[in-house]
């Protein structure tokens, strides 16, 4: 396995032409490969307005124009990428929030439905109710790669506990979450819900939001983040457009594991008496 | 069910001698009471040092002295207390890291003993092992008042998800640690840990931690805490001994987990697929 990696957050603008988001992300994908990134990580709803009244409008099969040209790009950059998360409309009709990962051959080799639909009325804060235009997914995702397991899991998954332990439990050394947390939520649990994942589970976390721009649809948090397996955050974006770039070094993981090994102290014949 | 609560942390000192430590304990008890405190916690090992030594040395049974004391003294000043923890030796010898509750008739209505021991050796910072001298308990606790349900671990128990799920699953409206976090971790770990508690479960979170003092065996990070359903830390004390009062409205658990339904959101079906 190798140890260390850079990589790189797109916290990219999205607004509400579909072959424009396409583009900025191809741009930013490139320019993190060209720094020397080896994986790459889009937003939550990159390509589509961050709205209930978009996702249908926007959303595309998978295999699908997107994910075959960002698959192609992965492929050409020889990178990881986790290509954020677009609306998916499945053989049926229905429609997912998902998130597609690439490996530096260009091959698809894992597929995220957000399981946890974001429904919440916080008066005077945000009503947003997800389910009114999708249906949620039914599966833990991890994935293999030569820095070890993953787990991918969207944004509001991000508030179960139990689905990130359930990711690590599998092997997940890194979780990443394309998120797309608001100026309410945002300020109030982003950077604490991220670095508590880390802590519990040991593991690096990294979550990429879209950037907030006046002009757009949604007003996104920003503050994309990628926080170590201690719960620091060791790189942080502000709330306009930028790519994120860090090198992390995986061995951390061992360490941590070793100096507290709470998964090993877990107790799980207990905790459902 | 009452709403409003006030409570008090006493973030006291601890010695060698465990008279004066429940002399200290008991003051402070009755400072909080005068004060209109109707749930009173102590920290952790509030009686003995927090040294995997000490605790055979000062071990009792439950019921015992400190705990007769303790219940008494509840039952005069008419309050919930959480005796934060003490080594107690059962009728096998075995020793365990024991918190008890008592009702304000002075009843005994919970005992946890901790569930898992802290086993950590972090090179250049921390090295303790619990289980050199201690046993774990077997059993999660909850207790009813008059507030509702509230749950009750010890220190190192904070750092599973699960127990504290656990606990809220059962009930819980306010989850109380008594704790005593070091120097390493308490600067790292001890806000994040808590308010992440409090925003997963969306539960009030008190955590006791005895207070830091240069002649004592143990160096304590202090800084005990109260933490409200949104996460926002409502009261915290420094490093010293002091009594920290605060007043809470209980309904803010029904406020924060309707208009973000995350208990309602879980899909435990999955989790362990």
């Amino acid at each position: 396995m190798s140890k260390t990696l850079k990589v790189g957050v797109c916290q990219m603008n999205v607004f509400d032409d579909k072959e424009a988001n396409l583009a900025s992300a191809t741009r930013m994908i490139k320019e993190a490969a060209t720094d020397g990134c080896r994986l790459v990580v889009l937003p939550e709803m990159f390509n589509c307005p961050y709205a209930a009244g978009c996702f249908p409008v926007y959303a595309e099969s998978i295999p699908g124009k997107t994910s075959t040209e960002l698959g192609d790009l992965s492929r050409d950059l020889s990178i990881y990428l986790v290509a954020g998360s677009i609306p998916e409309r499945d053989v049926e009709g229905q429609i997912y929030n998902t998130s597609v990962v690439f490996n530096p051959e260009g091959k698809m080799i894992a597929k995220h439905r957000k399981m946890h639909l974001f429904d919440v009325d916080i008066p005077g804060g945000i009503t947003f109710f997800e389910s009114d235009t999708l249906s949620p997914g039914r599966e833990i995702t991890n994935f293999d790669t030569i820095y070890g397991s993953m787990g991918l899991a969207i944004c509001y998954d991000m508030r179960f506990p139990e689905l990130a332990r359930a990711m690590v439990l599998r092997g997940a050394r890194m979780i990443i979450y394309p998120a797309a947390f608001n100026q309410v939520t945002g300020p109030l649990h982003w950077e604490i819900l991220l670095r508590s994942r880390a802590i519990d589970n040991q593991v690096f976390v990294i979550a990429a939001s879209p950037a907030n721009h006046p002009e757009a649809v949604y007003a996104a948090h920003g503050h994309s983040m990628v926080v170590d397996p201690w719960g620091k955050v060791i790189a942080e974006a502000g709330s306009g457009e930028m790519l994120l770039v860090t090198e992390i070094n995986l061995e951390t993981v061992d360490k941590v594991r070793k100096e507290i090994p709470v998964l090993k102290h877990r107790r799980p014949e207990l905790y459902a008496m």
